[in-house]
């Protein structure tokens, strides 16, 4: 069932952000000016099929006074279209859990106009308030972590393209991936010798000596060892080539990069501002990659501003169950 | 000097639609229903410096009765900004072209009101007229010629970015151009690889046997040489590539690949198609390149569209010339 869309914007009442991650459900009570006003978290049911997701999200609305609320916004994992309220795809992070009807079910289980996006996109869309973010014509978002996602905003407006598509920067080609299989089924995607398994992956493969995890390659490369220096040297390089190109393509003049793997500190970072600038065409020379500004609460304010900029998927008063 | 910027649009007047290329200006009187009501051409004069192609562009309209007219567009190779109406940066193509103040200049030669872009991003404005091209959500249109150029449209706008920038789609890093110099300054860009030069250039590498045309590569595989036949196919899945990775990245639902490069015939096409939708994203896997729809009027007829969809710049009627 999907909700009806209506025009009614909650401008002046507290809205619930709901960031939706792999292993957590974080949700908050936000004022019309961006205060926190309570806050609740619940570990995600991610085993346990897309229903049972749903009920915990409606449960950690609950627990932050959904009557006080006029909508929901949520922000999870996967390819969102916002204009159906459905997730087009997703990797099997949540059992079951792409071809879900969240906005609707979500609506159904609360009573209340439900708007949704993907994770990284609402987290993107904390930089577009202020001065800054709203005079950059261009922005690319990037965000390093365990894939390599992101999001494109054109004159202040988030892009969301086809089926909810625009913002997978990790599947452009990217020449030191090259031959390497990416999620996606193609080959040679930026993602597979970027993300964090990636750069673990490359590490081992050079090395000979196995590692589990991101933290134990960046912990290797800072004692000085050099296979775990040049793999994350290559992923931070593969990165900024892609965004200096993409930068070209675009015309950009606001690149964020975000995410768990920058957290890797200098090393990453001077290798990944380096292969950006060395991209860039003559007009654009001045552009540099930076962080983003969001602190910790960064996924549930982009989560509940959500509610301000997106289709409101409104609950069917017939079979919608009680507030 | 910079024309000044006003609002009128001369929406029920015929306009010039002026189109610069690097051998030839194209100028044609258009009514505002799209019907070319009179055409005139002139050789660039391209090694005679700015002044001299401003003076020749203001013949070409004044030879299509620039009397009736209430506007003029223009379009022109290199990094143009419709914003100042300035050429940002330009090859050597046209000699002196980067700087150049061409909205102002024009205006003062002509008295009429100018609007200016690229001449890419111009011919791909044809493309967002009629239903499909209102519908696309994300179109990238990629010229495939001397350069490798393009335009990106969302919700049927057109992007010009940072610097006038956005469509520089040659300047992408490429995987099959690893190493190439690129005329932008950086190395491994699909520029090197995919343009007509980046064709032969590779042939010649190969085969050890120079071409200096690409008409002549494009002859050699058309008989089997394998040589010319794998620069061509390389060329092409280059280019494929790149777009494909730039479908995923923007969630683009329209991709039209022009220029002179794809008149190479099935061959290429065949090898643009496969490399492309090797590269989409499961949601995207229905997305195929189409070729532009213009016919030979495109150019001018793009440069016209100009003069409703961008800045006018105003002569400046204290030292404006006589009409």
């Amino acid at each position: 069932m999907r909700g009806r869309i209506r025009g009614r914007r909650p401008d002046d009442a507290p809205v619930i952000g709901l960031d939706l991650g792999g292993t957590k459900i974080a949700a908050a009570l936000v004022a019309p000016d961006g205060t926190v006003l309570d806050r609740h978290f619940l570990p995600t049911p991610a085993t346990e099929g897309a229903e049972v997701v749903l009920d915990a999200l409606g449960r950690a609305a609950r627990a932050v006074r959904t009557r006080e609320a006029a909508a929901i916004g949520v922000a999870a994992a996967g390819v969102v279209d916002p204009a159906t309220g459905t997730v087009t795809s997703a990797t099997d992070t949540i059992r079951g859990w792409a071809g879900t009807g969240l906005a609707a079910g979500l609506a159904t289980r609360t009573g209340l106009p439900v708007a949704c996006d993907n994770d990284v996109r609402a987290a993107a869309a904390t930089e577009l308030t202020g001065r800054r973010g709203r005079e950059a014509s261009v922005m690319i978002y990037a965000a390093v972590g365990t894939g390599v996602g992101g999001a494109v905003a054109v004159n202040g407006r988030m892009l969301h393209g086809a089926a909810g598509v625009a913002g997978h920067l990790g599947h452009l080609p990217s020449p030191e991936a090259e031959g390497l299989p990416c999620t996606c089924g193609a080959t040679g995607h930026l993602e597979a010798i970027a993300a964090g398994p990636g750069i673990t992956a490359h590490y081992t493969r050079m090395s000979g000596t196995p590692a589990e995890r991101l933290e134990t390659v960046a912990a290797r490369a800072a004692r000085g060892e050099p296979h775990a220096v040049a793999a994350v040297v290559l992923g931070a390089e593969a990165t900024g080539r892609a965004l200096g190109g993409l930068a070209n393509a675009l015309g950009a003049d606001r690149v964020v990069v975000g995410g768990g793997v920058p957290r890797i500190g200098a090393l990453y970072l001077d290798a990944l501002h380096a292969a950006f600038t060395g991209e860039l065409m003559p007009p654009l020379k001045g552009l540099r990659p930076v962080p983003p500004r969001g602190g910790p609460d960064t996924g549930v304010l982009g989560a509940a501003a959500l509610t301000s900029t997106l289709p409101l998927h409104h609950p069917d008063r017939t079979t919608g169950a009680p507030r």
